[in-house]
C-alpha cells in the first residue's frame, strides 16, 4: 500500500441542483467510487453555472485537497457556459479538434442522426487540458493541472459521468492512496434507534474508544457504520451487535432487504408471490430490481379495489364487507389467493391506507396489514407509520418483506 | 412585494452524505422550497460532521448570503457533536432546559416508550439560540444570528427538516424577498435534446436574448425550463415552442407522466389496467404514487414468466413459442388478455429485455416492446434504451405511460 495520502473534493456544476430540480445523486455516486479507493472526499459543493461562481469555487479548493472532480456544464446545448470559462482558468485556450469531431459524425451516424451544428460546439476543447473519452457520450471529459492538484471535469449526466469514473479515472487512481478506513456495516430493521444505542452502550461500553460509529434512519431500517483501523476489531464488534440484536439484523452488506429475501428464497429453492393493495407495485417492482429475480418470483397481483381482490384474488366478500379492506382477515385471505393462484410457495400480501385521505380513527392513515403464508403457517403483521404517501408505501414495502425473511429465519429454527 | 433581495446557503453537515451512503436530498427539497417563496440559493456545501469542518464552512459563507441553513447532526445519538459546535460558534453555552425535556418525555410517553438518557440529550440547548418547535421528533430546530446574518439549524432527517421548514421558516420568510425569476418549463418525451434546440432557434432566434433556457433530460424526459422577468413574454414562448413540438409535449406542470395519464382518464371516465414484465410492477407504482389513483387504476399483473403470462394474462402459448416473450405479437396479446381480464377501456403491456442478461444480438439488452389496446385499436411501439437495468425499467415505465397518453390524445383527435 502506497503511503501517499490523496484527498478528493467535488465541485458539482448546475443551476438545475441549485433550484432543486434534480437531486445530486453524482456527488453520492462519486464519493462512494472514490471511498472504496481511499479517497477520502472532503467536501461537496454545488455552484451556479455561471463564470464567477465556478472560478469562486476552484479558488476555494481546501489546502488538503489534492485531486478534485468537477461535474457539469459540458452538455450541446447553449446553457452551458463551463468549458470556456474552466478553460480560462487554467490558463489555456478552446480549439477545434478534428479528429474528435469525426469520432462525433461517426458516433451519430451509427445511429442514423445528423450532427447539428450545437454538437459541433463539443469537438471545441482546450489546448492545455488532457482528454478523457466518454463512452456513452459526445462530452469529452478533461484533465487540468494547477498549484500541485489534478482537477479532472466531466459532464453531469450521471450515466456519462460514471462511464468516464469507472473506465479511466478510478483505475488510474486506484492504488495511489494510503489510507484505507476500514468500515462494516449492519442493517436492521424494526428497532428504534436510541434502544439499538442503549443497547450497545451497555454491552460494549468501550467500543466508543476503538472505533467510530454511526446510525443512519431511513424507511429501509436503521444502519449502523462502524469505522476503525483495524479489520479484526470491527469484526469482534460486528459480530457482539449481532448477537445482541437477534434477527432484527438484517444484513452486513450492502444489499436491499429484497436481495436478502431473493436469496433466502433461491437458497431454499421457493418461489414467491405478491398480493399488493396500498404498495400497488412497490413491492414487486424492488423485487424485479434484481438481476436473476426472475427464478424465484412468480407474479404479482395489484389488487387495488375491492373488486380486484374478490376477482383476482378470491377473497371471500363477506371478508371485506365484515372486516374491510384493511384488516388481518383480508391480508390473510389475500396471501392465501395469491399463493393458490400462482402455485407460489410463500406469498406475501399487504393492505393498508397509504394517504392521504381514507383514514378514520380507528384506523387512520399509515395502518398496513401484512401476512405471509408459507408452508402451513401465515403470520400477520400490524404497522403505523404515516410520514407520506410515498414513504408510507416504502416502508410498507421492507416491512413485508421483513415479515418473509423472518417466516423464512422461523422455518429453519422450528 | 418588498424590495429587499434575500439569498440563501445551504449547508448539510453529514458524514454518511462525504461517504456517499445517502444521497443529499435535503439541499435539493431546501432549494425548491427557498425558490418557490423568491429566494434563491447561490451555493450548497457539504462538510463533515467534525469541528473544524463545521467552522470553515460556516466562516466560508459568501458576501452576498443573508439567509444560511443548516442541517444535520441533531440526533439522538452520540455521533452527533454538530450542536456543541455551533452553539460555541456564536458564542453560547449548552444548558438543560426543562420545558423541552417534558416536551421530549410526554411525546415517549404517548407511544408507550421510556426516555433514554441518550434522548434526555436533546434537551442540552444553546442559551443564545431562537428554539424552533419540531412536529415529528425530538431535536429541536434553532436560530442563531451572526454579522447581519441569519443562520438556520435543523437535524438532517428530511421528514423532520420539512416540519421545520414548512411549518415554521417559510412562512416566516415569504413575502420578504424581492427577486422573483418567473420561470415557466414545458416537459417532452420521445425528442432528442439537440433537435429540440435546433427547433427554437430557428423559429425563435431572439429568445435567448430575451430569457435563459435550459435543457434537463433524464429517463422521464427532456425539461426545457425558461427564465426571465416578464411572465407574459415567457408565456409566448411557451405557446410558441408547444406548437412546434406538438405532442411530444407531455405537460407544462411539474406534474410526473403518471399524473398526466391519470388525468387524462380521469376527465373522459376511464378505468386502466396493466400487465408488466420487464417493468416488474413499476408503472403500477407510479400510478398508485398518486392519491386518488384508485378511481382509475383497476389492477395490474406482473407475469414475469412465461407461465404467467399464460395463466394470468391469457397469452396464447403459441404466439410465445413462435415469436417469443419479447416481441410485438406477445405485447399485444398481453395487453389484449389484461382489458379483458379486468374489464378495463385501456390495457398497456410492456415486455423486453431489462438486462443485464438475457440480450441476444437481434434482441439485445435495452429492447422493450409495448402495447396500448384501447377502443378497437392496439398501438404498439419499441424502444432500444440501455442505461442499466434500473434505468432501463423507469425508461420503459416511461415510454409506456407515453403511449397511452398518445393514445387517449388520438382518440380526441379522430
Amino acid at each position: 500500500m502506497n503511503d501517499t495520502q490523496l484527498y478528493a473534493e467535488i465541485i458539482n456544476i448546475g443551476d438545475e441542483l441549485l433550484d432543486g430540480h434534480t437531486v445530486n445523486s453524482n456527488a453520492a455516486w462519486m464519493s462512494a467510487a472514490l471511498r472504496g479507493i481511499g479517497i477520502p472526499v472532503l467536501r461537496h459543493t454545488v455552484v451556479a453555472d455561471e463564470g464567477a461562481a465556478i472560478v469562486r469555487a476552484l479558488d476555494g479548493v481546501m489546502a488538503e485537497t489534492t485531486h478534485v472532480f468537477v461535474t457539469g456544464g459540458l452538455g450541446p446545448t447553449e446553457d452551458d457556459r463551463t468549458k470556456a470559462v474552466i478553460t480560462d482558468y487554467f490558463g489555456g485556450h478552446l480549439v477545434f479538434h478534428q479528429d474528435i469531431y469525426d469520432m462525433i459524425e461517426a458516433r451519430f451516424r451509427a445511429r442514423g442522426r445528423i450532427l447539428s451544428p450545437l454538437n459541433r460546439g463539443q469537438a471545441m476543447l482546450p489546448d492545455n487540458a488532457e482528454l478523457i473519452p466518454n463512452g456513452r457520450g459526445t462530452a469529452s471529459g478533461m484533465i487540468f493541472r494547477k498549484g500541485g492538484r489534478t482537477f479532472y471535469l466531466m459532464p453531469g449526466v450521471p450515466y456519462e459521468m460514471q462511464d468516464i469514473m469507472e473506465r479511466s479515472l478510478l483505475p488510474k487512481l486506484a492504488g495511489q492512496s494510503g489510507l484505507r478506513l476500514i468500515e462494516r456495516s449492519v442493517h436492521t430493521f424494526g428497532i428504534p434507534e436510541s434502544e439499538i444505542a442503549e443497547m450497545i452502550e451497555n454491552h460494549f461500553p468501550e467500543l466508543r474508544r476503538d472505533v467510530s460509529l454511526g446510525f443512519y434512519p431511513s424507511v429501509k431500517g436503521i444502519t449502523l457504520r462502524l469505522k476503525g483501523k483495524d479489520g479484526g476489531e470491527l469484526d469482534k464488534y460486528v459480530s457482539g451487535i449481532c448477537e445482541i440484536l437477534g434477527d432484527t439484523v438484517v444484513s452486513l452488506n450492502p444489499e436491499s432487504m429484497a436481495e436478502v429475501v431473493l436469496t433466502l428464497c433461491r437458497e431454499r429453492g421457493l418461489s414467491l408471490a405478491l398480493a399488493e393493495s396500498c404498495t400497488g407495485g412497490l413491492i414487486s417492482s424492488m423485487i424485479t430490481d434484481i438481476p436473476g429475480s426472475s427464478r424465484v418470483f412468480r407474479e404479482g397481483y395489484v389488487a387495488y379495489s375491492n373488486e380486484a381482490k374478490v376477482n383476482v384474488l378470491g377473497v371471500d366478500p363477506e371478508i371485506l364487507r365484515g372486516y374491510g379492506a384493511v384488516s388481518e382477515e383480508t391480508v390473510r385471505a389475500m396471501a392465501l389467493g395469491a399463493r393458490e393462484r400462482s402455485g407460489a410457495d410463500i406469498a406475501a400480501a399487504v393492505s393498508g391506507i397509504a394517504g392521504p385521505d381514507g383514514g378514520s380513527p380507528e384506523k387512520p392513515v399509515g395502518t398496513v396489514w401484512i401476512a405471509v403464508s408459507y408452508g402451513d403457517r401465515t403470520l400477520t403483521h400490524k404497522i403505523s407509520y404515516d410520514r407520506g404517501r410515498r414513504k408510507n408505501k416504502e416502508y410498507a414495502a421492507h416491512a413485508a418483506l421483513n415479515l418473509i425473511r423472518l417466516a423464512l429465519l422461523a422455518d429453519v429454527r422450528s
